[in-house]
Formats: structure tokens, sequence, C-alpha cells
């Protein structure tokens, strides 16, 4: 199918709006025209709704909890209402506590922070850092990457019941980590199906929701997740806050993942010079400091907009524009998607692909220079998934954040293009038809390397 | 001097425009003010040059590092230029990280994770709590409040001196951890006198510039301090980040603050199946995640514009205006300021206070309600600093965010007033006059405790 017969196919509804919709730049080639923003797993515009709502909010904004005044009784409320509206987004259980983090990131190192004593943890190598490192002292088991949706629950459950029995002969406590969508293959994980493996097995199991939560509607009661992490860059609203909502009891009984004020409830000087801290059993336990209102009050407006455009919509559209991208490249045999589950399984707006002959590097510099595309290259923050699709060697594999090899050596990385909500199909016809071209005609400028950048050659 | 008297001393200089300076509230009396935000030691309103900031920038946000974009490679500029601006602003020595954390508490819990092995922690019992309670594993010693910055000074020398010598002979290392400003008298505490005390004595220091950053220079080179900690919310940038500036050498040889991408620069799984990391040595190494990159570019913002508008100009109308309180109110003797160095002591635009024959929460629900003035009631987050300055006992004393005493009991708590850069002479005015009125006629009104906050009681 050709790209001009695609687009006459009539999208399915509008993109929501997003900030930046009408910002151009500059081309190398002369003249500017409107960015399109095909980054969207790693972070996605702001949409319109949640500034306006920030942009409203900003004005009132005040100190919270104890403070007497107007403005910060009304911020109070605010930001408690929003850990409510995040309940409701993630069709949280009663008693599920929603606690403020600054990302996904920053969520499963809280998690990691209170797990029981000797509790084991389960996560499979295809995991994105986040969800791969944070684990630190606990014993974990790196489950190896699945080539489909069963393999991933069989390969589970064998690992759970693998477990090491205590000299009581019981098992310790378990932690799966897991998923929802895949960072750098767009492709569904069976969290369901995993989540009831895991309790089957005696473990608990945490939903990375990360690249799920801004595509797909996500119900902690349907999947029987114990908890789920999310961030709100990535879901339209990029003011510095993440969630990790589910499960209080791990986190009441840990120690506070920050010790400082408002996580403590009282500190008394002992007799003996030291100190005496009660904390809070509430999600104020692991948020010390002062709270990112803004933040917050964003992520809570970014969860009531997608609710509200409604979710079998944006899907409907997403998928559309999934398939704008395969059927578009489909006869372009130099375009190779990277695929874990097979190029037809079900899969959010990401895709990460390499082009024959071509260095990733360059081929990014050139969609952006001379196409006004903003993609990503690199090993997208998850090393040992990339290296294992690209059947590469690990120790030659380069390193996040640097320089990629120079234009036209082999390339060690591949490309990733994304997209959401706020995409109009313009965005993703002119990435196609960029792809086509780049593929057909080559770049049109020469490129080279600079402080790990690959850019457009202006020395000439 | 009256008042009235006062009020007729020119300003020094206008006030820096803020968000919210227009905000009308209503009164239970009837009708409706401008809200006079009284509470910048807590969070301060955001500057309207970084909300201008923020919204010119907000359209062009995109994902920063290894995005190929325009906007991407923006933004990754942007952000890292907010380093540079940060660094300017403290001075720093050449070589000096800045790591951008969530706040202050955030800042202090990173280096309390960093801490070499043995690290002994001295901090003196009148920090708040986000400087008292991080430093979890660390030995702690906590110091006695001192009555003035001399007494600090010595208190620290002899506690220094009395270090634990290991088997070696030596000692091993240490860290003092002080404030530049209380958070509950505004006091300047002597930090070049500490921290030369503490170089002399083989330990580092930092400084919790939570309080003193917003209102006063701060410069590392010349106070020689080892590291600083502040907040943006209280630097007029209430974005979600905050700092932690000072000596790389700590920081690079400790664990990742937060595990995760952006963090790592190289991720390889192990032939035995385990995951082997390399870690980035910049403060990268500690920021896990996407950063909060509008908060970072806020904080910077703020950052050139207090140093644009010049802080001897900031500080001569903060002196102004701290000046109109302590005289608008001199000739009230039921209003008791507390005070650790002395009435007369250089300070910031923060002050607490009882009122005698009044409940700390019922005069500041009435500063509110009445006059529409927002303070805060409490312990401040610095429990044994204020319990010690109202001589009370720590057994029976109220917690943090817990009901206070019914109206017309004893109060255990205290009173802050505090204000900024963006604060109108008419707001300290409004203040003055307020505490007059309700110590001389009474509140106008009834009030109760409902959800751990008193409140108009409008059931009658």
């Amino acid at each position: 199918m050709s790209v001009s017969t695609l687009a006459t196919v009539p999208s399915v509804c509008a993109p929501l709006p997003v900030l930046g919709r009408d910002v151009t730049v500059p081309l190398v080639t002369g003249g500017e025209v409107t960015y399109a923003a095909l980054d969207y797993a790693a972070s996605a515009p702001a949409l319109q709704r949640v500034w306006d709502d920030v942009a409203a909010y900003a004005p009132y904004y005040g100190s919270v909890h104890r403070g007497a005044g107007y403005l910060s009784q009304l911020s109070t409320d605010l930001f408690e209402n929003a850990r409510r509206t995040v309940a409701e987004f993630l069709d949280c259980r009663d008693g599920d506590q929603v606690v403020f983090t600054r990302s996904t990131t920053d969520s499963l190192n809280l998690l990691a922070s209170a797990l029981p004593a000797g509790c084991q943890v389960f996560v499979f190598e295809t995991e994105h850092h986040a969800a791969l490192l944070p684990w630190r002292d606990a014993r974990v088991t790196v489950l190896d990457a699945p080539r489909g949706p069963r393999q991933a629950v069989e390969t589970l459950e064998r690992a759970l019941a693998g477990r090491t029995v205590s000299i009581e002969g019981g098992h310790g406590p378990a932690l799966v980590c897991v998923t929802g969508a895949s960072n750098v293959t767009g492709e569904l994980w069976p969290v369901r199906e995993l989540a009831a493996a895991a309790h089957a097995h005696g473990a608990r199991i945490v939903l990375d929701a990360a690249q799920l939560a801004p595509h797909h509607p996500v119900s902690v009661k349907d999947l029987d997740v114990d908890w789920v992490a999310f961030s709100g860059h990535k879901l339209y609203a990029p003011f510095g806050s993440g969630v990790l909502a589910g499960r209080g009891d791990w986190l009441r009984e840990a120690e506070p993942y920050l010790a400082g004020g408002g996580a403590s409830r009282k500190v008394t000087r002992r007799t003996d010079g030291g100190v005496d801290v009660e904390w809070h059993d509430s999600a104020a336990r692991h948020e010390a400091g002062s709270p990112n209102v803004i933040g917050a009050y964003a992520v809570a407006s970014a969860c009531k907009a997608l609710t509200e455009a409604g979710f079998d919509t944006l899907v409907a559209r997403e998928q559309y524009l999934v398939a704008k991208v395969r059927e578009g490249l489909a006869d372009v045999p130099q375009v190779r998607f990277l695929s874990l589950f097979g190029d037809d399984a079900p899969r959010v707006g990401v895709l990460s692909f390499v082009v024959e002959g071509w260095n990733s590097s360059h081929f990014a510099a050139a969609l952006s220079a001379e196409y006004g595309i903003g993609v990503r290259d690199g090993l997208f923050c998850a090393h040992p998934l990339v290296r294992t699709l690209l059947g590469s060697d690990p120790q030659t594999q380069g390193e996040c954040g640097a320089p990629e090899a120079a234009p036209g050596e082999k390339s060690l990385n591949a490309i990733r293009v994304s997209f959401g909500a706020g995409t109009p199909d313009e965005h993703v016809e002119r990435f196609v038809r960029a792809v086509r071209e780049l593929v057909t005609d080559g770049a049109r400028w020469n490129y080279r390397t600079e402080d790990g950048r690959c850019v457009p050659d202006t020395s000439a």
C-alpha cells in the first residue's frame, strides 16, 4: 500500500491539542517546517488542557499542609484531590496508596527501598533500566527474553517455582516487576497472566506502566497487580511528578524513602542526646519535603483529560497511526523493525528499527535536519533488550549517551519512532515519506559527530 | 513607632512581580481582599519572570539526551545550561557538580546516601527535619541549641575535637550540616566560621540554604562550604526542582541515588545471568530517569532574576519589611517573638511568635478568615527547636499536621510570618494591623477544629 493511498483514509478522530503543535524549526536544506515530535516514548508534549489547568492554578499556588491561609488550604485540597483522581484513573482498590514521586524511575526506586527483608525480585532482561536496576540489596533473578507472551508467563512460572525454600520450608517474599508495554518495541506484555502467575506462587507484582498508561486504560483491579508506576512526563504532564500506587502494607512498614519534614509526625530529642521520630503511615511517609503541587495537579489533569477523551477513541486512533507506519514502510526491505513477540503482536505507538546501510544516529540526524522530525537513536535505556534484538555482541556495543560510530560505519544502535494522543496524521505521513526518501535517495547533507551528537556538517 | 508613621517611610524599591499578586480571597466577615501570602518560608509564589520563562519555553519542551530532534537538542542544551546558571548563582568552584533534585530535603537525602563509610554527622538540634533526619546509617551527633553565633562555633569545635579516634589514630570522615538562616526564627547562622571550624578539624560541611538562598547571596567560594542545598519552590520557582551543588568526589564514589536510565552508561547481561552496570561520573549519576527540565529551567530563571534584581536592593527592602513588623508590634506586649540569638540578631524575612492568651492555630485562622493573610502555625518541621524556644515539655507537645488544641486552650505551637522579594508593603502593614486588632479586640468570628484545621464556625 502506498503512502498516498493511506493518506486518504480518514483519521479516526482528531488528535488532542498539545503544546508546541505550531512550533516551526529550521531545516538545514532551507526553510522551516512545523516540528514533528515523534519521541513520545521518551517524553510527550503537555496536553493543552494540562497546560491550561496549570496556568489557571499557578496564581493560586500556595504552601501546603500547615499553611493557614486561603491559598494554602486550596492548594492542600487540590494536592490531596490529585491523589484521588489518580486512584480513579488507575481503578485502584479501596485502601491503596497513591504516592507522588518524580518519575517511574523514582517510583520503582521507592518500591525497591520498601521491599521486606529477604525479598527476591524477578525481572525480565527486556526491561528498561528503570525497572532492571533499582533493586540494589535484593536478590535479583534476571529472566531471559521471551519470544512471545505465553513464553513470558511460562518463564516466570518456572522461575517462581524454582525459588529457594527457606529453612522453615516456605518461600520468602518475592516481587515481580514487569512492563505493560515495551519502551523499545511497543509490544504489550501479558500483565494479567503474569500477575496471576505471580500470585499463584505467592509473589507480588508491580506494573511498570510508563509506556502503557499514556496509551491504554490501566485497571489495578482488573489486572490484579499490586502496584503501578508511571511518569507524568510521558502522560502529557511534564512537570516533574510521577506516581507509585498500590498496596499500603509494605509501604507503611518500610523506612521512609525520603527522611524529613512532612514524612515525620513527631520528632523528639531524647535525654541521651539522640532523636526519636514517629513517621506518618500515609503516602506522606515517603514524600518528605514540600510536595510538587503543580506536578501532581498536572498529572491529575492529564488523567482527567485522557479519561474524558475516551481510551477507546485514543487507542483506535493510535492503532491507525501504527498501521500507517507499518504499511507505509512494508515495501522498504532496508527497514527492519525490532520485535520480540513478532511483527503482528499488539503494540502501542512505539516502534524501533534499523536501516540497512545506515548508522542509526546518522539516520536520526537526517530526519531532524532535513525533515524537522524528532525521533530517538540509541539503546533506549534498555541495553540488554536492544542488543538481543540487534543480535549484537554486548562487548562491542556502544554506551548510552556516548557518540555513535561515525556516519557510514555499521550501526550498533537503533532508531525509535513513537507517538500518541497529540500526533496528527501529517507527522506520521512525513516520517514515512522521509524514511522512504532517505533510503532511496540518501541524505542531502553531510553529517559529522560533535559532542556525542551526529549533526549536519556546516563547515563546508 | 506607630504603624501609620512607618507606612509613610518610602519603600526601598518595588517588590518583584509574582504570580497571584492580584488574587482576591473571601473574608468570613464579608467582601474580598487581595491575598497576602506571608508564608514564603514554606513556599514562595513564582516570580512573574519565572512563569513567563516557563510559559515561553513550554511549547519547545522536548525529550532530553538521546533525542535527535531539534526540540530535544534545544531542551538538552537548556537543561545543561541551567546547571551552569545555578553554579554561577552559587559562585561554585571549578569542578563542583550541580545535581538537580526535587527539593532541599531530597538534596540532603542524596548527600546522606553518598557519605563515605564510617562518616560521622554533626547537626544542631535547631535544624529543620530535612537537615536533622536524613542521615540514617551514619553516626549522628545532635548538638544542643546555641544561644548565639559564637556559641554555635564553640559548640561545634568542641564536638569535632571530641570525635572518636580510630584504631589507626586518625579521625574518620565527618560532615557538618548547618542552616544558613533558621526556618523558625529567620536568624542567620555563622556559616563561614562554622565552615572554618569544620575544615580545621578535618570535617566537611553542607550548607542548607533553603531559607538563605531566596534572601541573601550565597557564595560557595567565599563561605568555603563543601556543598549547598536549596529548593526551587522557596526560590520563587515552584516547579518541583531543587539543587545539591558542591564537591564531586563523594558523589562520584557513591552508589547512584536513583538507579535507572540516564544514570547508567552501559548495562550488560553477564554470562551467569546477572547484570553489570557502569554508572556515569557526572551529576547524571544521581539523576536517573527523565529529568524535570521545566523545573530545572525555572530554578535557573529564578537565579537569573534575583541576580539581575540585585541582592543589595532585595536585602535592603526585606530588612525594611522586617523592621516594619518588629517596630509595628514593639508596643504589643502580648506578642512574643521567638529568638535563639537575641531579638536584634541579623535575620531574613522569617519571624515566629506566640500571642499571649491565644492558641496559635486560632490566631492564624483568624488572620486568614478575617484579613486574607496566609501565615503558618505549627512546629514548622523543626520540632526540637520550637519546643526549646517555647520552653514546652516535649512529651505533651503537639504533632506536625495534627490538630492543635481547641481555640481557647493553651497553645503548644507557634505562628510564623515570612515574606520576600514579592511582598508589597501593604501585606506587612495589614499583618501588623491585624495582629494589633486581634490582640486588642479579639476575633470577630467563632472558630472550631475540623480535619486538623482551625476553621471559622459557619454553623451558627
